[in-house]
């Protein structure tokens, strides 16, 4: 759909090629949550809309989370998407929708879905190299099971948090190299990692391993997210088990999720890979994704990471988490890792950007940053190619750092 | 109270010490789940008592989990064990209670509570000692960090299954050192490792650290735990972000939750810490616990792991998962890691008591094993001090390998 009865500017963030989903609220205390589609300067209450137009699947888009929606399965969600592009295509449906359409400017908007399990790759081979020689000078910048699957590991889902929570610095144990023990305070290299997140919708049996092809069928949609960490506490704690304390204390989410089925203009050939993966890793279909992410510090752009030079795409990630038998439930989220490029613009993290904090960033109004200050607000957008030359957008994820209690 | 109005055998398994918690049913679906009490023989229907006996909270404890329970807060939990030592002691409650009781051997056992966050921890000296001098030869066998904070990891809270869950043997990469490249298959090394797992009623706010002495305050009840291993999946995907696909396809618990207020017998002072402790991780409570499990392989007894050995007492566990901020959830999980004592059968997995394959087991049966094989069951059990020379029990956590896929 690129038309709509509905004003919206050509350039507006959430044109029709859009139409993500997200759960808002207009009373103050926030309690009544409903299920939102997202269009221009408005947002289309969707269960109020669905039921006006005896929709049958009114009763799983009301809210008060996404949760029922994203379990109903690919073919409720393509139902609902071409039901919304007719309701907001054909001007027959106007006077039927356009009481439901609220003003974007006045609604708070909610973590969209339960999240169940969250789990964090490493799929970029740029990001995971940078990171190898910063971490771990004296060997090959990737470890020898880095290009035969993809990396990953689970993160803390209780603290996921929308975009616009406030970020409080976390404290913990780090050891400075010319201490002879480790040091207890705040962090002192708080980081950020620009990512894309995924969220399953369709469930899977437990035993069984889900295919590589089968991504469109289990995945309901596409997100920012923006992986704190705490570059001290992780370097300290991470062998051998892996990050913990370093990552668990946020993790930020962008508020409108974009259906897999807005992105088929952007599904590209992810880059060749080599070795060729295992079997189980091989599908049919290409699902590399052409997103333009940008990274902002305090108004200032300091990253443009291309997510189509990602290594590891989204679908071999959710094959390879299924394939010793884990389930999957409604609401697992899976994220990229951080998303960057080969240019040095293109880098997702500070870490990188700064170079492990010697080679500090000068922003526009003259100050340096290596790693984050209290007060600090970081925000990551993205687009995609949409269909007949529109731009898919993603809206952005927005945090700020709170000083260390 | 160690006397009651009820036939219970002085050696019983859940004698009036214990009463431990858990969600049972007895429709031959399992759709009516509802909270119950294990004494002796039976199970008390909590909900039905506490309504027949107009109990305040009585609404809290109707199942069909025991999430509103646990997040009642300790305030609730003390004045239900007070009530139920009180309507199982006094003869006066009998005629009153008798018909909610119900036949053990009838009724099916649910997963108790809704899974939040897992985390499963690395606290045993022996254990992580023995780890490192198997896969980590050429270096020292504990890392610099082990003994400065307790190490642990997010794991997969959606296959956490209750004890009697069937396992399906996963697959996935192993690389051997003799291979030029990963291969894919069934894991030829299953492990279980026995360990200890505690989980959170009340929660805390993201923000704000839990300190050591607040324990009792959090932590609703403790039970047993195998966190099944694949131990060829692990080695080749573990560096560098921990354990993922190796652990994450199931973790079997067991089905009764012993309330931390059963285990105040049990306590014990934990080993002494060298080097001292941060302070963040220093209390005046001594959360030692001296349980002490039993691992059996189709019956026949194979370690003895005494869980008072263990270095990093769960108190301290909670406050390091915190001190970064991350909030508590209601049904938060969190496990010791596997407990191994310095005797040889005292060690927790197939890894440490085989050798990481070199000295099979010589079962009973004239069996060897050096991992486990299709069609084995594992069982783990453990016992604790309770007053009056009282034992409590905690019931057993059992599987059952089924082929791979």
């Amino acid at each position: 759909m690129s038309e709509t009865w509905l004003e919206v500017a050509p350039d507006a963030e959430f044109g029709p090629a859009t139409l993500p989903y997200g759960v808002f609220s207009t009373d103050p205390e926030g309690a009544e949550r409903r299920t939102g589609v997202a269009i221009g300067a408005y947002v289309l209450d969707l269960g109020a809309a669905a039921r006006a137009l005896d929709a049958p699947y009114a009763e799983q888009v009301q809210g008060p989370t996404l949760d029922a929606f994203m379990a109903a399965g690919r073919e409720v969600w393509d139902r609902v998407r071409a039901d919304l592009q007719r309701w907001l295509g054909d001007p027959a449906f106007e006077a039927a929708v356009r009481p439901h359409l609220v003003d974007r400017g006045s609604v708070r908007l909610h973590l969209p879905f339960t999240v169940a399990d969250y789990v964090d790759f490493y799929a970029s081979e740029h990001h995971a190299s940078n990171v190898g020689r910063i971490f771990r000078p004296e060997q090959e910048p990737l470890t020898p099971n880095w290009k035969h699957l993809p990396i990953g590991y689970h993160g803390r889902a209780g603290t996921v948090v929308v975009s616009g929570t406030d970020v409080v610095r976390p404290s913990g144990q780090r050891k400075p190299p010319t201490e002879p023990a480790p040091l207890f305070g705040a962090s002192v290299r708080l980081d950020i990692e620009a990512e894309v997140g995924f969220v399953v919708g369709t469930p899977s049996p437990m035993g069984e391993a889900v295919q590589v092809d089968d991504f469109a069928e289990h995945v309901f949609g596409v997100f920012l997210l923006n992986d704190w960490s705490s570059r001290d506490l992780q370097a300290w704690e991470y062998v051998p088990l892996g990050p913990f304390l370093g990552k668990s204390f946020a993790t930020s989410v962008s508020p409108w999720i974009v259906p897999v089925a807005a992105l088929e203009a952007a599904r590209v050939e992810p880059p060749a890979q080599d070795p060729e993966p295992l079997p189980y890793l091989k599908g049919a279909q290409a699902w590399g994704l052409d997103l333009r992410l940008e990274v902002y510090l305090n108004g200032h752009r300091v990253a443009s990471p291309p997510f189509e030079t990602m290594y590891w795409t989204a679908a071999q990630q959710l094959a390879h988490m299924t394939v010793n038998g884990a389930c999957l439930r409604t609401g697992d989220v899976f994220a990229s890792g951080t998303v960057s490029g080969p240019e040095r613009d293109q880098r997702g993290c500070l870490l990188e950007l700064t170079w492990s904090g010697q080679e500090p960033l000068v922003l526009p109004d003259g100050t340096e940053r290596t790693f984050l200050e209290d007060g600090d607000e970081v925000t990551i957008t993205a687009t995609a190619p949409g269909p007949d030359g529109a731009r898919v957008h993603f809206g952005e994820v927005t945090g700020t750092v709170l000083p260390a209690r």
